[in-house]
């Protein structure tokens, strides 16, 4: 192999690199013409200012992240088996954790896959190749896939803003085998509806799995209310671990269909029912109607997804739980999630915490949980967890 | 009631009490003589600078935390019912959390009883109670407790540096009933041998729970280290997920000893070994035998108990760290913990990365666990969590 060579500027970090922060900023990165001429998705070598091997890269020169470290190793091969001893570990960890294969199989970076998040169904898998390099080497990852874990069915997912960021293409293909309707997916001893070529990311938000598992230890009897419920994902856990009733609201009339359809395979339809409209209008009407419930929860779209959007962001977890909080019976239990980067701990549990007390209550929080143990974080990133859960007992 | 009445100065910030915050500094109080004269523990109505009344304190002139916040109704009258009501508030969210009497009950300020921590264990319950109020009113607080709970046998625990702060003795005396022997605790399907007299804290650490769990589903046909073990909390839960075998490293003989009954209590004597002695020695001296754990966990004391402490404590932390690495088999975990209140998250993680670093490895990060659910936290006081579990997988 001679690949090219890219350097970092005289003044830039090294020792990060070398300590496993898996990124290079482009100006960072000594952008000469022959780097701005490389194809997107090309390997390459990277150097230090003195010419000290880094590691070997993916670069793309039209992203913010104009490099990202794949191997350690200069002198790697990227080949389907390289591909494939990175799903191998991948697997290894799920296996040890789950018993049946419904999970993200694979979480980017933090596995060793820059930009690719691969979410397993049974035998069926939907890859996110948000990174210009995975999208190039679709093929043999896809072939890599099917050899490591046995799935017949592969689906690329190509939605999201993260694909634009690296000047990819949307798309949602079929690339091996067929998919016949929605997933049933059992977790927690619910079931949901995944539908894997329209749904908002791979289908079925795995990363929530441990923070439904500690709603159900609350759920027991309960009137519960899933606010921006998606699938069902709180509802139809509440269900299965012995609700009176859950009530659960989205914009979506597809998402609420594939809800309905998860209650029913649970035999918890009686006990469920759906209703389409906007959140923050749903709630204000349920508050006027005098309704209460036990357990409340609030799993929004991310609010403040960039720094830019952060204070209006904050201003809606705010209202969120100001709306929440005056739904919750006495004693009862609210459940406060984001998945905003840039709202981090501290601020979202502020923001939570000024809206319950604007609604004239007080909580004690009882619960603080992340994305599930599926998807892993470099500790150079950690800081930047997406995912917060809060539960408050008012 | 007649209560003495203390006033913020006028520049104190009487909104952050309006708004929960549970304690006044003694540099925020008008502390004229007859505020100073005031006996330990009396109650107080405390006033903002206009003299609009913010709530009914328990007052102790000697400590730097000269006010707590009991109610925030001026007139209320704090009696054996106020006392049950707090109980049966607390006794409510854990019988919805647990399905036996094993857990903390009270955990002082976010359940409205400030500087008081009650423990349960059965028919049995150990108070500590380290704030002077609750030393005053120890009598009627363990007759509620009685009353509320059923529990028979009442422990009052007075070891731990938080009872100095306000001038209260260390005393540990039986208050109700008797105590004959350990108490054998269930939790997470293994069994541990609780001292309630002479063991660390009240006995049992219940906070660690949660953590346990998460662990337990990495612990299956797993070679086990527990260092730090005290009564074994890691590896009995390991071994009572199907760890192949456990070590527990202390260097308390009388925690070791509580760790075997333990162990053999549930059927596992044979699968279990402890090792006394210093944890860095001990783990060093594994080392250089070349032994190696798929799952090595370090619970170990507070190393930055003050801000003062900080510095040092982060470098503890590392080479706790950088040591445990170096004993984990490759593709294995490694469970890292604080009960630091001054080292917080990120710089816990920080110094956890760099040590396993230095040990010459990399590591995801899998698990970001707190204190479990029997001991929430007032939002306003959330920033101080003590107690992070991490777990990587290296």
């Amino acid at each position: 192999m001679n690949l090219p060579v890219i350097r970092l500027r005289p003044k830039a970090e090294a020792r990060a690199i070398r300590h496993g922060f898996p990124w290079v900023y482009s100006d960072e990165l000594v952008t000469d013409r022959r780097t701005k001429a490389l194809a997107p998705g090309s390997l390459a070598v990277l150097e230090d200012a003195e010419r000290r091997p880094l590691g070997l890269v993916a670069v793309n020169p039209g992203s913010r992240i104009i490099a990202r470290v794949l191997d350690r190793d200069p002198e790697a091969v990227v080949d389907a088996d390289w591909l494939a001893a990175r799903l191998r570990a991948a697997l290894a960890h799920r296996a040890q954790l789950y018993d049946a294969p419904y999970y993200r199989l694979v979480h980017a970076e933090a596995d060793g896959l820059p930009g690719v998040v691969i979410d397993r169904f049974g035998d069926a898998a939907v890859i996110q190749s948000n990174a210009a390099w995975a999208e190039a080497l679709l093929a043999p990852l896809t072939e890599a896939l099917c050899a490591v874990t046995g799935v017949a069915t592969v689906v690329k997912n190509g939605a999201g803003r993260a694909r634009a960021l690296e000047g990819l293409p949307e798309e949602t293909v079929v690339l091996r085998g067929g998919v016949d309707g929605p997933v049933a997916v059992p977790m927690n001893g619910a079931t949901y509806m995944a539908d894997l070529m329209g749904g908002q990311k791979t289908g079925l938000f795995f990363d929530q799995r441990d923070n439904h598992a500690f709603v159900q230890r609350l759920a027991g009897g309960a009137r519960v209310l899933d606010v921006f419920s998606h699938v069902g994902g709180f509802s139809l856990a509440a269900l299965a671990a012995g609700a009176e009733s859950a009530l659960a609201v989205d914009s979506s009339a597809p998402a609420l269909e594939l809800a309905g359809q998860g209650a029913a395979a649970m035999g918890a339809a009686a006990r469920f029912a759906t209703r389409r409209g906007d959140a923050f209008d749903t709630m204000a009407a349920l508050a006027e109607a005098g309704e209460r419930f036990d357990l409340l929860v609030c799993d929004p779209p991310a609010f403040a997804p960039s720094r830019q959007a952060l204070d209006a962001g904050l201003r809606a977890y705010e209202r969120v739980a100001r709306l929440a909080a005056g739904l919750v019976a006495p004693g009862g239990y609210l459940g406060l999630c984001s998945c905003s980067h840039a709202a981090d701990l501290t601020r979202f549990r502020n923001a939570s915490a000024r809206g319950i007390g604007k609604a004239g209550r007080r909580g004690q929080i009882v619960y603080t949980g992340f994305a599930g143990p599926d998807h892993p974080q470099l500790p150079q990133l950690a800081e930047s967890g997406y995912l917060k859960a809060l539960v408050f007992r008012l």
